[in-house]
């Protein structure tokens, strides 16, 4: 089976912003839903581990991105494992429109947890190893993203219905939502692209918990902002690069 | 062309609730999406009548559902146009699973506006009678929704960036998220199944508005959803029906 799969879809009118382009979270939906693909038809997808009590935890995306995707285009996500260590995997990502030029890549890094012990399992056991592959991925190595500690939260929301997956926990997608609704559509308006996006997922938030925002723009179109629960832990951090 | 198009979809990983099942909203949002490629397909879609400053508004939406889908479930939307009226128009939809089983059937009314004037347009003269089709949907026949005015607003909330459409107005489909969103799992988990669902649009709300929520149990498993604005007006009534 090839180690690399490609997954087309067409950007639909209710998933475009006010800009008539993929809403941002959207775009990342799209990667989990090829991330979750893939693994299925490869034996080592949520459908199998759950079996199993295992589970696939998402711990970091970081995504450079050249353009967006607009209502009605056809695009394609082609993902594949690059690498894989003892308790850790990393999953790229290559976005781009049907004649082949790139709109963005992104790189991912994954573990999986026993569901009982919520501890990480080895995954030397699952035959990822024999779809390993070496594939074209220029992503900047983000470093570790900053706390800000010299900001009030911003807003809070409580996780609701459509927030969580099938754990009652806040998905990872919506995560990203969240990130992005923290911005007016003025701050959005004022940049071309998102240029760069990086989360990094730190603590599982539950059905019905308070999440507050914390956002500081940290030089300029650079902005941090921080997911914190009630007890002032961190649920995720993450960082958006706009063009100027 | 064929007055009823079919678009096949499968039940992504990133899509599903906590039972596993694909979110209500989002079975709405398929709905909506058929519907625009059928109406762009056939010239008097969106992306055709935006040029000469008109736009649909989507007035009512009645749904009875048999089953809900699940993760990774191939289904398939059928969508064409039951009637037309000077300034209505009536769209069907039936879903159904890939044996070609009934999962359930919807009707919904759409006007469509000249956007500087806000007023509805004569449809005559779009070609959309040619289409005019006549199929099995046995949807229920909603009456009026009541209002309900001896409850207390439950929550409130504001709309951001992923609210909303091109015209910076919460988009149907959220406007289903949010009162989702209004129900707790247990209550969602006590019921087997939405049975049906109906939503009357009344009243557009822009990005920044604080939209207030009103629900209540008018009869067992039987709930009106009424969201207002800050000045008391209704933007939409709501009706769910859950199974016993």
């Amino acid at each position: 089976m090839n180690p690399v799969e490609e997954y087309p879809f067409i950007v639909q009118p209710f998933e475009v912003d006010f800009r008539g382009k993929l809403t941002f979270p959207l775009l990342v939906n799209k990667l989990l839903n090829a991330a979750g693909h893939h693994a299925d038809n490869r034996g080592f997808g949520m459908r199998d581990i759950n079996k199993v009590n295992r589970s696939w935890v998402l711990f970091k995306i970081s995504l450079d991105l050249t353009r967006c995707p607009k209502e009605r285009e056809e695009i394609k996500v082609e993902t594949w494992i690059e690498g894989l260590l003892r308790t850790f995997t990393q999953r790229n990502f290559a976005i781009s429109d049907m004649e082949g030029n790139a709109l963005g890549y992104a790189r991912t890094v994954w573990a999986m947890i026993d569901t009982e012990t919520r501890r990480p399992v080895n995954l030397m056991e699952y035959g990822i190893d024999q779809f390993i592959h070496q594939k074209d991925c220029p992503v900047e190595k983000g470093g570790k993203i900053a706390l800000i500690d010299d900001v009030e939260a911003q807003e809070s929301f409580t996780i609701k219905y459509s927030d969580v997956d099938i754990n009652q926990h806040l998905n990872s997608a919506k995560y990203v939502e969240h990130i992005f609704d923290a911005f007016t559509l003025d701050e959005i308006k004022r940049h071309n692209l998102i240029k760069r996006f990086e989360i990094e997922y730190v603590e599982e938030c539950r059905y019905g918990e308070n999440v507050y925002i914390y956002k500081k723009e940290v030089e300029p179109h650079d902005f941090i902002i921080i997911l914190k629960k009630e007890n002032g832990s961190v649920a995720c951090k993450s960082r958006i690069l706009f063009s100027e």
